[in-house]
């Protein structure tokens, strides 16, 4: 059972929605940084808004090393990053629930498009660069808007879960269902993360096309 | 407007499902395949579905290469036949508008996996084999074993296109809105086909995991 989750990247858009929305459940949260002076700031204005919550968890800021520590972790860093941040990182994540949500995008004139990992995808780079944590990919396709703002109740997507090991998975689906109006899906195995991680492009895409910030369902009779 | 559609490799399970659906809303279809006896026998077959249906289109078997002259164009063969296929037809499909549904999936015991394409994803091997044609991407991720149940009325999911020509994503859209439950979304440039392209792995994993025929649907405030 995950009670506290440390979040690499925690000051970037991505990493501060996620941990918002799990104190608001009631997880303890380290927000990890380069900078722990940064992530301290940005934890006291998590804090802020969590204040006066009833049940909520702490939020804390930290270094990305400290963070590591936590019972699971989650990295959020921009993808230009994530092998660097990584990289020093292999012994405190070792035997760790690892959950990977970065997207390998670039962005031109024309939009967002996919960057090709040498690894196959973020998640597999992750598992290559940590080979004794336990990678699970999860999280590319929540909006970072709509998990900032705590009036929003139903987010109104699913989340595809990508990894080998099925109690892990089934660890992160619980981590996943605790966000309002998600549900969370076994989509597979780590070779398949590539995709999921550059369809964030699409949905970018769609996003600009028509002012929305998409999300994604699976249809299909029988799914849980 | 688009009154007839080839099909290459009409003969296949989603070049099948398509023409059945599209002949049904009363679009001439030509299948064609390599061998056009095989194309005719299949194509006598849909026809044996649609008899006795009124305002259903014509289904017709014919070469990949006079299938190739109709008013628009898919190209569902298996990735394996995608250059080769083409190779051959880019006098023919010059000008036309050619929607291309090749996923590039290989198998294994472990299930299916992307396969990565030097030209980035299917759509943009079509348009680097087809200079001249105006290629779009489409229909990857639907389901054939639904497409080929008349009995099913609700396809319930969205087809994701990808083009660069807004008027021929236009018209491809409306092809697709012929499918009942199916709402089309043009979602980036052809760069961003891949993952699209590969999503369908995933469905397939969910797929077997609980035994559906998996499709997506895109939501957002504002989404037509």
């Amino acid at each position: 059972m995950i009670k506290t989750i440390g979040v690499l990247g925690g000051t970037g858009p991505q990493g501060r929605g996620l941990a918002l929305r799990w104190a608001v459940r009631g997880l303890d949260v380290v927000l990890g940084s380069r900078d722990p002076e940064r992530a301290a700031r940005a934890a006291a204005e998590l804090s802020g808004i969590l204040e006066g919550r009833g049940g909520a968890g702490a939020v804390s800021g930290a270094s990305n090393l400290e963070a590591a520590s936590a019972d699971a972790v989650l990295v959020a860093v921009p993808y230009e990053a994530h092998a660097r941040t990584l990289e020093g990182l292999a012994g405190a994540l070792a035997g760790r629930i690892v959950i990977d949500c970065v997207n390998p995008l670039g962005f031109d004139k024309q939009g967002p498009f996919p960057v090709s990992v040498p690894e196959g995808s973020a998640a597999q780079q992750a598992q290559a660069l940590l080979p004794d944590a336990r990678i699970v990919g999860a999280f590319h396709n929540v909006s970072a808007v709509l998990l900032a703002d705590l009036e929003i109740d139903d987010l109104e997507t699913d989340v595809l879960v990508l990894g080998e090991d099925r109690e892990d998975v089934a660890e992160v689906i619980a981590l996943a269902e605790l966000l309002p109006g998600v549900r969370a899906l076994h989509a597979g195995r780590l070779r398949n993360a590539g995709q999921v991680e550059h369809l964030t492009a699409n949905l970018i895409a769609l996003n600009r096309r028509f002012k929305t910030h998409a999300g994604i369902r699976i249809t299909g009779a029988g799914l849980p």
